[in-house]
């Protein structure tokens, strides 16, 4: 966007253009850096710069504020694109999908678009070659709510070739709607890791003033050089400041927010790490990077479904709904329960040879079917409870369990299997 | 449940049976109150005693314990059953739903089973009738996650009818399972509250040493009588030990953990205050008591359904039920998006003349469909979003906002209305 009142006639009044290298003073603070469009969020007096760190800041330009041109965009030289090696560093895959975090903005124009090719993408974070080699391919960009499953196997496929061919670790820049779903969906695909799958995203867009897209690249890019991980995690920041970012495990992290930059969290766990500037801290036990190879579990059955039950739930829609799949996840209410008149449908599933399985719409805590008379019921319909398993991750597991096993009996034994920390260990409530 | 191993042989050698009233020693320590019945959740060497105070406590009889009786249960008289009146105390209103509240144990018995009476409900915390006279009835028993919408509409006339005839306030102790989803539904219903509606549960049955009954019908009842709210509010502990209770928007509250005690929280705002002890401090603004009459407005339309969005989502699912309602809240991802393949059902099922109605799966944060082109399409299709309402609060707004208007217009007028509290002030993202 133009910028519009007293920044628009300061700019104006030195001749500056966005993509222009300019200095703003005001008092004693000096800032220098790419002007950048102005950004719809920003408020009138807003200027945005790209700071030479890759940080994006907004100088508000009141009192005595002065812009001077330090070089016009025209008259600088176009910067060789190649993805500079260096042997002495290692190399991490960008596997590019689309979402906010790929809004990227040319640092050196000052344009804001989706990046279009891999070294776009790159290059948008300059830093992140500082600390590595960065082998980049975008295997699609979409809004993450349109992911579907076959992009979760295309993903997989491309992570566990990456990690084969000698990267230490795969980024996955990815839209945050959804952002939970694919990890959980990797987490299982993805067996024998040897680096980290981190999935990372952006609430705010690289334009904004407020993204937090360097900093959670950068966090993303520390874990892969720096740690023994072997596990699909999430990292995102841990608080709306830019204090740290969270390591989550990708069975055990959901958005909990619509907008904040820490949406994210570990639901039922501890996040496995935090990561504070060069500093990564653990938290949790986790997996190490696997000495074997990387092994790749993609077939999964998507004739699964997911309800949640309410007060007033149609009976006639489960039934239907049960009469087209092979498996169906039920968000219960407390400690996974669901209406006494639900019973009945759930029985005739299971003898249909549908697999129910139980989760708690609470999020936190476990589900309990051995408590109350309708937990009981449930049970003896043949309903199976997942423990402390979130609703979405039950559900992405099992179109893996009915994609991996041979005949239901082994269904229900990889669903009540610990197989990516999608499950802890069960306690006595 | 009977005692077994170190404590059944204790109780055995002084002749103590439940229901007597015993002293457990032990050390400089000493307890007196009602033996109760032995807890499946309480470990083998636990003694659960029901004290004066109407709290139960649980003691470990390691090392030098010993138990001496007090009074036998066949010795002590039966009392007046009869509920006290007091022409000094206020009229508190009961109306019993069933749930772990109602398994109320007979303080003088020890016997645990659903309250069968009004005054078997008042009597098992007996300090309630310090604080006001009593009046009880019991609408149903049931578990929480029986409840319909016959039931919430009963429920809103009978304490409409409380109310008029003189009661300060209705308390109605209610299954946690669903008790979001019947605060809201009493938040719609009722308009004009001259006095506080409290919906109260328990996540521990009065039967184990840990249940939270007694300090939440204790803070209900406080809230009944020394507040000036006029409005539908939960009342539940707000932190797993027991050091207050907070006090909830009908509208804005969530059970988000399948077992704590501090299970319930406010979303998307602070809960209106807190009773800590005699002491209830205010939070945030609330409605006044209403020196008018109380109305209800019960009318509901079932024809309504909720489903969440996720990723392989089946669109025929969606047409199916979308074919069968006249309104649908879709909880989305984010800021309340779907993927592109919905788009064309949202669209042809809004043509058919279904209320579709947007929230948001983050649960925190509202929905915002103006940011992504996703969201955009959404609008363009007929989608409304409703910032940020819980989905299962939109659920219930629905089927009352499709009950009491006429025509479409006037359904989304008041969906985007704040009527109880509902809908947060809009806010830039």
């Amino acid at each position: 966007m133009e910028y519009t009142g007293r920044a628009s006639k300061l700019l104006a009044s030195v001749g500056a253009a966005i993509g222009d290298i300019v200095e703003v003073r005001r008092g004693r603070e000096s800032y220098q850096g790419t002007l950048m469009p102005h950004h719809e969020f920003s408020g009138d007096p807003i200027v945005t710069l790209k700071l030479s760190n890759g940080y994006n800041v907004g100088i508000s330009i009141v009192g005595d504020a002065a812009v001077k041109i330090v070089s016009k965009k025209a008259e600088r030289n176009v910067v060789d694109r190649t993805l500079p090696r260096s042997s002495s560093k290692k190399d991490v895959a960008f596997l590019g999908t689309g979402g906010t975090i790929a809004s990227y903005v040319d640092y050196r124009t000052g344009a804001v678009h989706p990046a279009k090719s891999a070294e776009e993408l790159a290059f948008s974070v300059p830093e992140l070659m500082d600390m590595c080699n960065l082998r980049a391919k975008v295997l699609c960009s979409i809004y993450s709510e349109n992911m579907e499953v076959s992009h979760w196997q295309a993903l997989a496929r491309a992570a566990a070739d990456e990690l084969r061919s000698g990267a230490v670790g795969v980024i996955i820049p990815h839209g945050t709607d959804t952002m939970g779903f694919s990890s959980a969906a990797l987490s299982f695909m993805l067996r024998n890791l040897t680096g980290p799958v981190v999935l990372v995203g952006s609430q705010r867009s690289s334009d904004r003033p407020s993204s937090d897209a360097t900093m959670n690249l950068l966090a993303a890019t520390r874990l892969c050089v720096e740690s023994d991980l072997g596990e699909v995690v999430v990292v995102m920041h841990g608080e709306s400041s830019d204090s740290y970012c969270s390591v989550h495990r990708g069975t055990k992290v959901r958005k909990m927010h619509a907008s904040r930059r820490d949406a994210f969290k570990s639901i039922n766990a501890d996040p496995i790490a935090r990561i504070e500037g060069p500093d990564i801290s653990y938290i949790t036990e986790y997996m190490r990077r696997s000495s074997g190879e990387t092994l790749v579990q993609d077939k999964m059955d998507t004739k699964v479904g997911l309800v949640h039950f309410y007060p007033g739930f149609d009976t006639e829609h489960f039934d239907i709904i049960a009469g087209h799949v092979d498996g169906l996840v039920i968000a219960g209410t407390g400690l996974g329960h669901v209406s006494e008149r639900l019973i009945g449908s759930i029985r005739r599933a299971v003898k249909d040879g549908v697999q129910v399985m139980i989760t708690t719409q609470c999020l936190y805590g476990a589900v309990n079917l051995n408590v109350y008379s309708t937990g009981r019921d449930m049970i003896e319909a043949g309903a199976v409870p997942l423990g402390d398993m979130l609703p979405e991750v039950a559900y992405v597991k099992l179109m893996w369990a009915l994609g991996q096993a041979d005949g239901p009996d082994e269904v229900q034994r990889l669903m009540l299997k610990d197989v990516a920390g999608e499950m802890s260990q069960r306690r006595r409530i």
